[in-house]
């Protein structure tokens, strides 16, 4: 299995899937032998973005490192795959315009999904008053208008969507799929 | 030429020379085909650890910043170049424990060799007071104990000291030269 260094950006509510949707292309891509680094909210968090808060700045900055890094990996040929809400479009385009090889995902369900969801328990927290800032609740999230992929984990299963990541890196020609066998699919 | 992944951090006071060499390996290396990234201290500042100062918290936090970086880098195959002053022994071998592929370069030249050097104008203004916290000065520079390379800049030339360099990646088989025509040394 061929690859070309790509940056992919997943961004979508909190609890809509991102992170389990990008865990099972990390997944998939590794088991085919290609190079990638799967850029956790919480590892940049703890490692480049440690004192930033959640007001819009601070926000701009972690995407910004984070956009940086997943630049310096994805031109040396790593998939660098990035899962962080990243909610303002403005920004999620600057990444876009100062990243040569960039495949935005949109990782799209309702707020009131997400809400039910709520695996971590943000959401009652900022319900409640207790989290600040928080998107979807009072802070906004601005849709990608033109994303390479869009995921709907409300009708799709994780599978199908983690299918559709990589059947677009295939169609842009950032893997090659060569004889892979079903088992590994 | 085929390289491995290697950090190679170079550290020393400001003025020593670590660019200068680091620039010339990286010049070699990428004439040889191999996958490089310097991440110079002013680009590292700008992207990664804007708002920081030079108190010993920021500096450790911002070198803690650049290896983690590096090691992302380093574990994917590149060779990643660090150039900056890391004046702190423990941080140093905090990032060696962290990364599987460290090579430490200590840039030593005499405090007053560097001084009188003084390309930004730095230790001017650190003398007169205008920037605290400078290394050498007022803050301290501990030198490596046990650094895979250690290049006298006050003797040796820019080409000497990069082939060190270089000689050592070659010797720890981090990148196997093949045919290397002369002139491309």
């Amino acid at each position: 299995m061929n690859s070309k260094g790509v940056t992919l950006w997943f961004t979508g509510l909190s609890g809509s899937g991102k992170t389990t949707i990008a865990k099972e292309v990390e997944r998939k891509l590794k088991a085919w032998g290609c190079k990638v680094e799967r850029l956790d909210g919480d590892i940049v968090r703890t490692n480049l973005s440690k004192g930033l808060g959640f007001s819009k700045e601070d926000r701009d900055t972690n995407i910004r490192r984070i956009g940086f890094v997943a630049k310096l990996l994805s031109r040396n040929g790593v998939v660098a795959i990035t899962a962080a809400i990243s909610p303002y479009r403005a920004i999620r385009d600057e990444i876009r315009q100062m990243t040569e090889n960039f495949v935005e995902v949109y990782v799209k369900a309702p707020l009131e999904v997400c809400e039910s969801r709520d695996v971590k328990g943000l959401y009652a927290r900022a319900r409640a008053g207790e989290i600040k800032n928080f998107t979807g609740i009072d802070d906004p999230y601005e849709e990608p208008l033109n994303a390479e992929v869009v995921c709907d984990t409300n009708t799709e299963s994780i599978e199908e969507s983690a299918d559709k990541v990589l059947e677009v890196l295939a169609s842009l020609g950032y893997i090659q799929v060569q004889e892979v066998p079903n088992h590994t699919i």
